[in-house]
């Protein structure tokens, strides 16, 4: 169970807020009875399966897919030479069916649809390639070089053209005024979301040619327009998309673009004139789905004497792959702890991306911020110890506080950084346990994320409605959608909460494009925050509507009206009462009734990013800190991790539950990024591609993870909350790295932390 | 192609409305693609059955389910004994699982669960009843003598206590005024609707103890309620319950009240812990479903010599049988035709609706109307004979006309019965072909039904919720109900004329009761009026935040804007204009932005008959004037339609093509009541349980109809229109009664006219 640390003001008394309501969807999933994209059926539907490339780089000579259409059960079959070109990714540049040549492994070459996936399998068997092998290039710093072969032939060179530089105050004085300096390299590996659904959508054209799409996807709204391209490209423009949400198995940033597999399936559907399911197996979800990004990054900082930071610089080439999806923008968010993570008046960012043959890089729980935040982390320990001060110390007096203006214009509302860096003191029993190198160690890792939307896109809205049926039963329908951390549960409390009643009286219906209002998609931990202003902003005009409604019934001014367990009832006369399902009957049952209705827009005043890279990206941030204390076996390079802690200022607790379970399984993630999990390339091929060689956490791997919920009360969220999605497992990687230090001398700069790495005689 | 009289003010310039807009689902339906009950399958599910009873009237004296529940793959055995007591029917008289007595062959005993139909259709004959017969009645006027047997003996009589009694001004004064008086009996039989679907649900629990039924429902709301009652029986009455509608093959009617195989489906799902299927057979769906009624009517008019009728006076007998379902209620529209078609000063009625242990009675389309009418209309031709009128210029005496007040209080708004008499009469060459009685004969038949909602529960409202996209894609969430008459189609006509977009982009979402506002059901011709009405408000709502939003971007007036074709522009300017699709991003995609949503509540202006029967009813009422031309074999009585003629007073024309549909199949229905159909029982038992023996038009039987639409523009429907689901077979058999007679002299008294009852010596 979670300390709490209540905020100065107290907390209210609410009713649902801040309960532990377990997940609505909780006993339907455990009991087998949610619809994962693989149960879903609908009738007449194929299987389908894509034929991916032989080669990391090579020109397509010929495909030739006569014996495959020949087989008896195949209903399609399709390559880039028989199907309009549709390109997709953040800079257009992926040909959902590669032509003239692949860049990848991962490459989509052909696709087949048939009546059962075994034959589709045999299909792809069936389809001849003729290939002629590139020249390719695996490092992106060879990449960058005047020789290497170009990966794309339309551009100048293999580095993206991005606006990923950032100076803020005057780095050249802030070294001047440094007493001490630091400076490092840090790398990260491709990781992977490791989702135990795998990866796949069901498209189906419907008779007037409209087209229904099922898909896991965190982001239906940004995905229906995408697949309004493959409609225009097959002369479909005006017809409508309605994109379907399944239960996701797990997501991670990992289903927050539309990548190929999506749009071949639409082909599919379209030329077999049948639903088509495609679904990837556990070997695919490995090696063609992007991941998180390979990272180099040099970075520097320095302070005075009194431990306070003059600059921070760091530079950084990331390894975009053969194709652009979110990961080249993830440095528009290292950006955050880069400038913002403690005060730091000077810094300079600058990041390549560059295209490789390597596989390519998405979004992924934390954006970039794990692999920024264990290089300014790790660093922070370094510098701290180079300046003399106790690293919780010096963190302490650097820590970010309320109301501050970060040098990359955030507006720093509430703030509990401190708070989380005494409660993790107090946790590790930091004092005693500190600075002994005997094996046993204690670190931590700080964090800054958003937690108040953050403007990625021109709108970063939800829209709510909301209705109330005759027996004072709610349905939320929302924009918004649950990938599993329970965001469906956490609006129905705020609405609950909002309306007096029962959170099991409220219904939460999330997941069609063509019955709910926009949302930009589940993506930088704002659902909480962005959907559940809308939710309660719809609930509070629903509240509106039912107090005019009651007050002539119980005979008192309007603004005298409260609803408490699903009565409303006068503040000024508590004989005044009545059943809310009783006032919603009055108003529909005579004649020129009514039922009630509301909705709600919510866009928050979130900025973008101006061309200086300021502005207020988030309405609200959120901090916490990762303690950690280790015991390092110096024989074997074990780690074993003895105690591990996570202060999370979340604002305003909805949910203690959720919370937990969202820092838990962050620390879990945390985990295998900072000690085991890694993909493994060979010349563009993923060697690990499956659970017994890519290592993850498993139940009896974890540890127990002490939660403490600090709450600030943010005055823009929900009942003062903000979002903590992505942040548990941001403070990760450094607090193990800082423990371990701390019991070894050994600083490892290169992650997985793997053992290997602490038993080699000089840092990693 | 129909006729269209327009009305005298013209006729505005629509886009959309009045246009042929083929139903928006036809091409799924033709192609197989919509999902009835029987398509319809989710995981895990069980197939249900009924045991029927063995006798009309019976004691059961034990039941054995023993060696059923022994059967592999049986999951659940119910009976009366081993469940709650639920209660079902509009005086809660049918207990859903029989425990004690039955009264009918078509009374449930026990029903099954079992993993597929033929084992459950094989524990069925696994369960052992034990009767003890019971005298029975199956003659209404026996029923209501001292000594027959009591089929509920909870109860004084078997005659219902019903307010079936309507005097209207002073019938003795009439009589007197009158100096022709005719008095004549008639008779009709029961009839079923003879859906090509047959009737079925499909239950599921929720882990969280929530109910889903999936139905082909015309009251999903309503079904709602009843079905929260099984809830409350099973413990579970706080619990959400939720009815989907599937798409539906056929209702007229039949689907407007709940019954004890849904219940009985609820209970087996909630037993069974899986989720159950319970779908009729055909012979089933013929002896298990409630009927149109059977009813046995004496009825007198008088008229003076200049034709001006001076007083009707009708007395029935209906035939209840052994439970009560609306068939019980039909007598509250039969008093409709009988007060308020032609001006008739003085009225009385009185009903009495008697048990029997016959087959019991549901709605059907018409709903009691068709027997008035027959008896009404029928005599309407003798009376002018007696009197020497011309039996269409006796009609054209009395006709009704806009503006009046009818003594049952209705207010006549728009009325067209003079056009559509006048457009008979012109389509039949009436007055060429009329009294010949050569073997060849023209008739007609008039009728009034409600067209502008029918207040019959304490609300007639309907919800709808409209949001509008990104592209300017419309979904109208509406609470009504799509049986196969095009609702869904005329409600898109009305949001894409008021919105000035193609209709193509109007998506309407019916059948979900947790994401639609509530409807009544689709029962008095309502839908097109009242959910009409609905949509429309909705979408002006709609119209009025989009001009907001266009306005400061146009630079224009608000009260200058309006759409056509997609653009929003200024009446002032033409220059000044913009896709809607553009303005609705400009709304959206900016820091602040929204997305338009819009809801309405209609809940027309109706009132609820009092005590004295007199209210008005509905908001508008609908005319029509059935015209037929006959030849008549008289050596076999085969009767050869030769024309057939609707005019129908329609309001305004949403959709002309299904206003044909209506008025092809009204007829097609009209032909077989008038003809053919007739459901035989003997003591109790259904005899002609089939296609084979119960005869129905088939499509070589169907004459070509010719369809005169009338626009009157009546001031409270949706663009002018009234509701006409019911009344185009409402007026059709004293069309063809009288048409024989014209032809032949001889008068047929009781459906259906068959050739039996024509070369017979008598009058039938």
């Amino acid at each position: 169970m979670a300390k709490v640390l209540e905020p100065k003001t107290g907390r209210p008394e609410y009713q649902t807020v801040g309960a532990r309501v377990p997940k609505l969807d909780a006993l339907e999933k455990v009991q087998g009875k949610a619809t994962y994209i693989h149960d879903l059926k609908v009738p007449r539907m194929l299987y389908g399966k894509i034929l991916w490339s032989e080669h990391a780089h090579a020109r397509i000579r010929k495909i030739d897919t006569s014996r495959a259409e020949k087989l008896p059960g195949v209903k399609a079959v399709i390559t880039g030479y028989n199907t309009p070109e549709i390109k997709t990714g953040f800079f257009k540049d992926n040909p959902v069916l590669k032509k003239d040549k692949v860049r990848q492994f991962r490459d989509e070459v052909a696709a087949v649809a048939a009546e059962s996936e075994a034959i589709a399998e045999e299909a792809l068997g069936l389809i001849d390639v003729e290939y002629e092998p590139l020249p390719a290039v695996f490092d992106p710093v060879e990449a960058m070089g005047k020789d290497a072969p170009l990966i794309h032939e339309d551009k100048e060179s293999n580095v993206l053209k991005l606006p990923w530089k950032m100076v803020l105050g005057d780095l050249d004085e802030g070294r001047r005024q440094a007493d001490f300096v630091v400076e490092e390299s840090f790398s990260m590996p491709w990781v992977t979301h490791c989702c135990m659904g795998t990866s796949g959508c069901l498209a189906e054209f419907h008779a007037n040619g409209n087209l229904t799409v099922h898909s896991p996807t965190q982001i239906r709204y940004l995905a229906q327009r995408d697949f309004r391209d493959a409609m225009a490209a097959l002369g479909l423009k005006d017809k409508r998309v309605q994109v379907v949400t399944t239960a996701i198995g797990g997501a991670f940033g990992s289903k927050l673009d539309t990548y190929p597999f999506e749009f071949i399936t639409i082909l599919l559907a379209y030329y077999a004139g049948r639903p088509v399911k495609l679904v990837f197996s556990r070997e695919e979800e490995f090696f063609a789905t992007p991941s998180r990004q390979k990272v180099e990054a040099r970075i520097s900082q320095g302070c005075k004497k009194d431990g306070h930071l003059t600059f921070r610089e760091v530079e950084m080439v990331l390894d975009n792959g053969a194709y652009t999806s979110w990961g080249a923008t993830t440095p528009s968010v290292m950006m955050m702890p880069i400038s913002s993570l403690y005060k730091v008046p000077n810094v300079y960012y600058k990041a390549k991306c560059v295209y490789t043959n390597n596989i390519y890089a998405t979004a992924m729980r934390g954006y970039g911020n794990p692999q920024a935040t264990f290089a300014i982390e790790s660093q922070m320990d370094t510098l701290a110890e180079q300046a003399g001060i106790d690293p919780l110390e010096f963190r302490m007096i650097n820590a970010n506080t309320p109301g501050e203006l970060t040098p990359q214009n955030f507006e720093i509302g509430s703030c509990g950084l401190k708070e989380c860096l005494e409660a993790v003191r107090d946790s590790l029993n930091w004092d005693e346990k500190k600075g002994k190198q005997d094996g046993r160690g204690v670190g931590v890792g700080s964090l800054i994320h958003v937690g108040g939307g953050a403007r990625i896109y021109k709108s970063d809205g939800c829209g709510t409605i909301i209705k109330l049926d005759d027996f004072g039963k709610v349905t939320v329908m929302s924009g918004a959608t649950d990938m599993g951390q329970g965001s469906d549960t956490v609006i129905a409390q705020i609405v609950a909460e909002e309306l007096g009643i029962d959170v099991e009286d409220v219904a939460v219906a999330m997941g069609n494009t063509d019955m709910e209002t926009w949302d930009v998609g589940a993506h930088a931990s704002r659902t909480t925050f962005v959907a559940g202003n809308s939710a309660l902003f719809a609930a509070r005009k629903a509240k509106e509507q039912i107090f005019e409604i009651a007050a002539p019934i119980l005979q008192e001014p309007v603004d005298a009206l409260a609803i408490k367990e699903g009565s409303v009832y006068s503040l000024n006369n508590p004989e005044a009462s009545m059943q809310l399902a009783r006032v919603l009957r009055a108003a529909h049952f005579k004649t020129g009734g009514t039922q009630i209705v509301a909705s709600h827009f919510y866009d928050p005043p979130t900025q973008m990013l101006d061309k200086e890279m300021k502005g207020n990206f988030s309405v609200a941030y959120t901090y916490g800190v990762h303690g950690v204390e280790v015991e390092v076996d110096k024989e074997t390079g074990h780690v074993e991790i003895i105690k591990y802690v996570i202060a999370m200022d979340v604002g305003r607790a909805i949910n203690m539950m959720l919370l937990e379970g969202q820092l838990e399984g962050g620390a879990a993630m945390g985990l295998g990024y900072s000690l085991m999990e890694e993909l493994h390339a060979e010349k563009g091929k993923i060697l690990n591609p499956n659970f017994l060689d890519y290592k993850i956490l498993t139940f009896p791997d974890m540890p127990e993870v002490t939660s403490v919920i600090v709450e600030t009360e943010d005055q823009f969220g929900p009942f003062g909350a903000k979002g903590i999605g992505e942040p548990p497992l941001v403070g990760s990687a450094p607090a193990i790295a800082n423990a371990i230090y701390d019991a070894t001398g050994k600083r490892v700069r290169s992650l997985p932390i793997i053992p290997e790495k602490l038993v080699a005689q000089e840092d990693e």
